[in-house]
């Protein structure tokens, strides 16, 4: 599922700059970022993800760039790709002093970074995909929950838990044992017409392409519930899908040792989320 | 107690290196960090402060550098130092392909950064401090407890709390509220002849003066407990105190509305610590 990626990148708009160690997104992980598909030089669903960037940068009180600037940059970087390609925005607190105090006059550092896009094998969409059951769980953090931030640590020690390439993703359990989110995906349940997707107030990263789904599923005649979901609750689901927005949304065919059936939630959602 | 750090790096040992935006700890915090003090050229209790690097490397599966180059980078910046001057070390799993997985072939970045010696007030030393008592709480996060990594944004986020330079530091709680750490230091409880310091294991950073504390604590007669220490038991101490490696040991003489009388042991402490 992996890929050497080349990858470019533009800092504050400059494809010559570099960072400073004294960047608090270095010393802290005091910033935000995003990840999405530009094509054409268009970065799809910018609306979405912007609003997304906005309302994270809001919690962490950095100042986001606007939205024209941000779109600049990527109409800059991205000029020559007609493919798929992804674009990765990174938005710190710019640099500041030694100690933890937020510098009054912080100029915010703005990343983009332009990666191939991924080689997904064609049997993940058209056959479903494992998962792995991580030992790394979340741990609660009310005031961060739902934040796209830089503080990634746990997904960093869960992603190392499996080797195995035919594992497309890793599911995290909070410290109660419900199940929150993958790896790199969210996660959604479906019991008959009941589409279940777990809570993200005490941890967990709320995707753009959740919200999506929430918002198609009723389209496609489900109610959705966004509550605590056990992981006994999730091994009786009828279906399971993650979600992102590099993919879009993938059936989950295995987890450890259960198994589900072939259903086709995953491609109806992803012709919605295409269309 | 805050000063304008003019501050100096080195980039894996080069002063005109700057980051790669590409580096796993700018996009995830994916390293560690040590503060300590540099006089003379000489790193203050180097032995310990390497012992914790290491060991906070090997939690995270980091290739930490070795001693002498981490020493050779000191000597190299602060060689015009005879005054007191602080050293930040951070070691991050170096540049990666975009996404969680590990890269293979990982060259640690090591950063070394020169920042002026915090101007303390005199009567910090001499007749104690204030402590804020955060809201932001702790998360339980077992796998990274004890650790001091650079996913930091609590203690960003609880340092925001307060704005009153007479406050030295600010209490954090866990979700249980426990008496953790303060956002910059350890705490020590006093209760007659003994000494209480919060167990580590499920949240917070075990720092070096910390160590040094419960150790030189027996030399004063003290009997040492590391445990749990829930906030009502602190208020309760007949003296508390908070360590860390550029101020050494500090009474607290106020924490919210309750307030201690100025006692001994914060002095008593300082002395072997610089012995």
């Amino acid at each position: 599922m992996t890929t050497t990626a080349i990858q470019e990148y533009l800092i504050n708009g400059s494809k010559a700059a570099l960072l400073s160690p004294l960047d608090r997104g270095f010393a802290y992980g005091d910033g935000v970022f995003r990840t999405l598909i530009v094509q054409n030089g268009k970065a799809q669903h910018w609306q979405l993800h912007y609003a997304k960037l906005l309302h994270d940068c809001h919690v962490l009180g950095i100042v986001c760039p606007g939205s024209s600037v941000l779109l600049g940059d990527i109409e800059r970087l991205f000029a020559d790709n007609a493919q798929k390609a992804v674009a990765k925005i990174i938005v710190t607190r710019g640099e500041g002093d030694r100690g933890y105090s937020m510098p009054s006059l912080a100029q915010p550092t703005r990343v983009l970074i332009k990666s191939v896009f991924p080689n997904y094998p064609v049997e993940a969409f058209e056959h479903g995909v494992r998962l792995y059951l991580c030992q790394t769980r979340l741990g609660y953090q009310p005031k961060l929950a739902g934040i796209k931030h830089l503080n990634r640590l746990e997904n960093v020690l869960a992603r190392a838990e499996w080797n195995d390439p035919a594992i497309a993703d890793g599911l995290m359990l909070d410290m109660e044992g419900n199940a929150v989110e993958c790896v790199m995906s969210n996660i959604f349940a479906r019991y008959g017409q009941t589409l279940v997707t777990p809570d993200l107030t005490r941890c967990g990263v709320a995707g753009v392409t959740r919200q999506r789904v929430i918002e198609l599923a009723s389209a496609l005649g489900y109610r959705t519930e966004i509550r605590q979901l056990p992981l006994s609750e999730l091994m009786d689901a009828d279906e399971v899908t993650i979600s992102n927005s590099l993919f879009g949304v993938w059936q989950v065919r295995a987890l450890g040792e259960k198994s589900w059936q072939a259903q086709p939630l995953a491609s109806q959602l992803r012709k919605l989320l295409q269309g």
